[in-house]
């Protein structure tokens, strides 16, 4: 299976850098080819703009989506986007690992997203969601939260983790016709010993060995 | 009242870019005081790390948060970040003007969230949600969708949008203490016609005539 693993924190140091690697190599070590998007290694821009792209459809009024379509038709994409995109087109799985930040990813990864999945060659045209252009693939997040878990409880202070990770599910991984894999969910490493973090790393190491037969979930509806 | 607006989106001449403008000259007209964050033309980079500050309280391992408790006991934010949460400090009322992008904020100003809500000054000791550090003031969304309203109801393709919105209405304005205005939504400002554009700029102009007599809404639970 080829496995694609998106990966951002400030520190490589951090949990997540280690959630990161423990990831790159259990996959390798089960067999997988794994490539990789460190995002802060990489030192991403994260802002959209003209500079996505080598081609201009539109020189008076920069309108994102029929620049994308235009890229997609001439080859138009700078190569540092390109490069991302034909990391999705030769994924099987792929794996998004962050913070969980404001409820949602952060700068640094949302706009990867922003840029990285493009009208025209991502999606577009009537292919989305059931008919999504990764119909397929299968994608996955893995996330660590600094509170605890009875923060994420539906009813409880920051409600149910799996609605704040909705937006990511259905808007992006299923918009764009991935099937969705349950979220890895850590919390609280920060505020963790030593021996509680190996333990999540060691569960995420066994989970991942058998990944390749994992069921799709069903995201929830709102 | 004070008022800041923050906004992002690559095209000036863009309907976002309109709706901006329109806060600003109407809560001008109407006596109000504005300041603006303009994201797109301060270039302002939304990737958080060091740079956030002119203080290191850890130079061997950098946590964000440890370092913004120990910038805010210092006076250690970085210039760009000290203005944007002065304005904060300043404003009785935030608007967040963007176009949603992959069910979320745009990169530019997710980051400028990541950045600028910062343990120690905007929220962290026990005060989040009920004691937030602005409680009393207000905050609200200004949003574009590029599909039709039909697509944003429960049970539909993308679900309710209000569920969508809930991580920036419960995530970033009820946990820094903001009771939160019913969001100004237009969908499909780029498949409108141009005088429905105009009319949906009228809209909402008048609504920000009284919006100082608005009460909150109830943020839903999940």
């Amino acid at each position: 299976m080829n496995v694609l693993v998106v990966y951002w924190h400030p520190e490589p140091k951090s949990f997540n850098g280690a959630m990161f690697r423990t990831a790159v190599e259990t996959l390798e070590l089960a067999g997988h080819s794994v490539k990789t998007s460190d995002l802060h290694a990489m030192n991403f821009d994260p802002v959209s703009g003209r500079h996505n792209f080598t081609t201009t459809s539109d020189e008076a009024f920069f309108k994102q989506q029929l620049e994308e379509i235009y890229a997609t038709e001439h080859d138009g994409f700078t190569p540092e986007i390109e490069a991302e995109i034909q990391k999705l087109e030769w994924s099987d799985l792929v794996i998004f690992q962050f913070p969980l930040w404001w409820f949602g990813m952060p700068a640094a990864l949302k706009g990867w997203v922003d840029r990285v999945f493009a009208m025209g060659r991502t999606y577009g045209g009537g292919r989305f969601y059931e008919n999504g252009v990764y119909k397929g693939k299968k994608a996955m997040v893995s996330v660590t939260m600094g509170g605890p878990e009875e923060m994420y409880l539906k009813g409880g202070w920051n409600g149910d983790l799996d609605a704040i990770l909705r937006p990511i599910h259905r808007g992006i991984f299923e918009f764009n016709g991935f099937s969705v894999l349950a979220p890895q969910k850590v919390f609280g490493p920060a505020r963790s010993s030593e021996q509680e973090r190996i333990a999540e790393l060691e569960r995420y190491a066994q989970r991942l060995q058998t990944i390749v037969d994992e069921p799709a979930i069903e995201v929830g509806q709102y």
